[in-house]
C-alpha cells in the first residue's frame, strides 16, 4: 500500500486568504467570532491575519486588533502572515505563536504584490528569523507562485529550489510551497517535493492549496506520497489573490472541509474533527453568503448522500 | 517517481450514461450528432447507448437507431452496455464493435435497477460471453456498486472481490469497477484494486468515476499506482443514476476534459486531445444548456488562465 503520513496538520487559511479576498472590508467583530468558531474544528494552525501595511491591504488593516481580541486555544496554533521586518514587529506584539513569512520565487509578481525584488525580500526573511530569536514564535516561510506565476506563467523549477535554499539558509526550518495559481500537476508537485527533499532531507514541508485546475485532492494524495504532511486550506474554499476567468469567481482555496474529508476517509489522522468542521463550513458558508462552494456542502459526503436515498426511497 | 501507466484508454460515457440522466428525451438526430463530434476528440472508446428494455430506459428507446447512424471511426471503439442476454443479441444486431455487460454487486440495487438477482445477471454475463463468441465483439464487464450502495451503504471488499472472480470465470477478461456512488476515497481504491490485481494479475482493470465527494481525481491517481489504465468519464461530467442531495444536481460523471487535462498535464498518453475534447466540452455544454461543470470548463487551464490574467493586466 502507499506510504501516507500517519498524522497531517490542517493549517486553516481563511481569516488571511479568505478575508483578504472579499471586496468589503469584514467588520473585527465578525472576524474574531469566525475565528473563534473556526478554532474549535480542532485545526492545528489558523493564519489570522496579515501584518501589512494597512494600504496595502486595506481589508485586513485590523490586524492587530483581530489578533488581540480573538480567543486562543491552546492546541491550536495562531500565526499572522509578515511580508517583511515591519510585519513582523507587529506579529512580535500581537503575541503571535508563528509566523508565515512570505517570499515568492517570481521576479515579477514579487514587484506587483510586494513591491519589492526577491533579492529584497530574501533580505527581510533573515531578519525575521532573527527578530523571531528569544521570543518563542516560530517561523514558517510561504512560497508564493512556487509552481506558476500569472506574469511569467510556468516557474522553472530550479528557481524555486533556489528560493528554498535561500530561505533554508536564512535560517528557517519549515517551508511551505504555493500552488498560488492553482495550476500545478500531481507530477509537477512530486518532482518538485522530491527534489526538495533530496537537498533538504530533515526540512518540514507544507504545501499550500488553490484549486483552479480540479487537481488539488490529486496533488494532496502526490504530496502525501513524498512525506509531505502540513496543507493549508480555507473553510468554503474562501481566498485566492489571483484574478482569474470569470467562471472561476468561487474557485480559491480548496476547501478546508474537502481536504479534512479526504484525509479522515483515507485514514490520516488529524486533530481537525470533520463533523466540526463540516458544521462550521455551512454556518460560515450561511453568514457569508457563500452558497456551497465545496463537495462536502454540497452534500457529497457519505452520509448526506445516504440521508438524502433514504428520504427518496422511504 | 511514481509508477504511472505509460498510457491510457479514454471512454467517453455521455451518450449512456448522459442522456439516461436527462429527464427529457434527446432526439435520435442530437444523439448521433453528438456522437459524431465526440468521436472526433480522439478518445478510444465510445459507449453509444443501452441495449435495455426501452421501457425500462425510456431515453435510450432508440438505441438501434443511434447505434445504425453514427458515423464510425477507425479508431474508435464503439461499445454499447448490455444488461442481460436480450441486449446482447440487439448488441451484435446493431455491429457495435464492444459491449459492457452491466453486474452489480449489492443485491438490493441489482433488484431495485435491474429487477435481477445478482445470480441471474451473473448467468446472464456467461451466455453474452457466449453469444460473443464468433462475432468479433469484444465483453467487458461493467461492475456497478463496487465501492457503496445508495440503499445498502458501504459494500463489504470480499463481496466485491466474489463478483469478479465470478465474472472472469464466466470468460471475461476486462473489468470496470463503477464508483456508483462517487464516493469512494484513494485508499479503498487501492486496496481493491492491489487485492483484484493479486487474484487475477493479468486482468485488464478499468474505473468508472463519479465524483460526488470530489475525489476523483485522486482516485484516477491512486488507481493508475496500481496499474489501472483504463478510466470512464463524460463530457461535461453528464451522467450518474443516483439521487443526490440538491447541491449536487449537477455533479455527476467526472468530466472527460478534466480527467484528459490531468492525464496530459501528467505526461500520459492518451489518444484524446486535450484541445479537441475542450473546445467539444463547451460545445455540449452550450448545445445541452449545461452551465460550466467541469473545471476546464470554468476555465481551470494554464492557457485560459494566462490569458485572463493578461487581459486584466495589459
Amino acid at each position: 500500500m502507499s506510504n501516507y503520513p500517519a498524522d497531517v496538520t490542517v493549517v486553516e487559511m481563511l481569516p488571511r486568504d479568505g478575508f483578504q479576498r472579499l471586496d468589503a472590508f469584514v467588520p473585527t467583530e465578525t472576524k474574531v467570532e469566525l475565528i473563534d468558531i473556526l478554532s474549535e474544528t480542532g485545526v492545528d494552525e489558523i493564519e489570522i491575519t496579515s501584518f501589512t501595511h494597512p494600504e496595502a491591504v486595506p481589508t485586513l488593516r485590523d490586524a492587530d486588533a483581530v489578533a488581540a481580541r480573538i480567543e486562543r486555544h491552546d492546541d491550536v496554533t495562531y500565526r499572522g502572515l509578515v511580508p517583511n521586518p515591519v510585519g513582523m514587529e507587529r506579529a512580535i506584539e500581537a503575541g503571535v505563536d508563528k509566523v508565515n513569512s512570505l517570499v515568492t520565487v517570481s521576479e515579477t509578481y514579487s514587484q506587483h504584490n510586494q513591491n519589492m525584488s526577491v533579492d529584497e525580500i530574501l533580505a527581510g526573511v533573515r531578519e525575521i528569523v532573527e527578530l523571531a530569536e528569544g521570543t518563542g514564535i516560530d517561523v514558517e516561510a510561504g512560497i508564493g507562485t512556487s509552481f506558476y506565476c500569472p506574469y511569467e506563467g510556468k516557474i522553472p523549477m530550479t528557481d524555486t529550489l533556489s528560493v528554498v535554499d535561500r530561505v533554508v539558509d536564512a535560517g528557517v526550518d519549515e517551508v511551505t510551497l504555493a500552488t498560488t495559481m492553482g495550476l500545478a500537476d500531481p507530477v509537477e508537485i512530486e518532482e518538485m517535493y522530491r527534489a526538495v527533499f533530496d537537498r533538504h532531507p530533515e526540512l518540514k514541508m507544507g504545501l499550500h492549496l488553490h484549486d483552479t485546475n480540479g487537481m488539488s485532492l490529486a496533488n494532496t494524495l502526490a504530496a502525501m506520497q513524498c512525506g509531505v504532511d502540513r496543507f493549508d486550506t480555507s473553510h468554503c474554499g474562501l481566498g485566492g489573490g489571483v484574478v482569474l476567468p470569470d467562471g472561476l469567481d468561487g474557485v480559491g482555496n480548496t476547501p478546508t472541509e474537502d481536504l479534512v474529508q479526504l484525509l479522515t476517509r483515507m485514514g490520516v489522522e488529524t486533530t481537525a474533527d470533520f463533523d466540526r468542521v463540516e458544521t462550521v463550513a455551512h454556518e460560515i458558508a450561511d453568514r457569508l453568503e457563500l452558497g456551497a462552494p465545496s463537495h462536502v456542502l454540497m452534500g457529497g459526503t457519505v452520509d448526506r448522500v445516504l440521508e438524502t436515498v433514504a428520504k427518496e426511497n422511504p
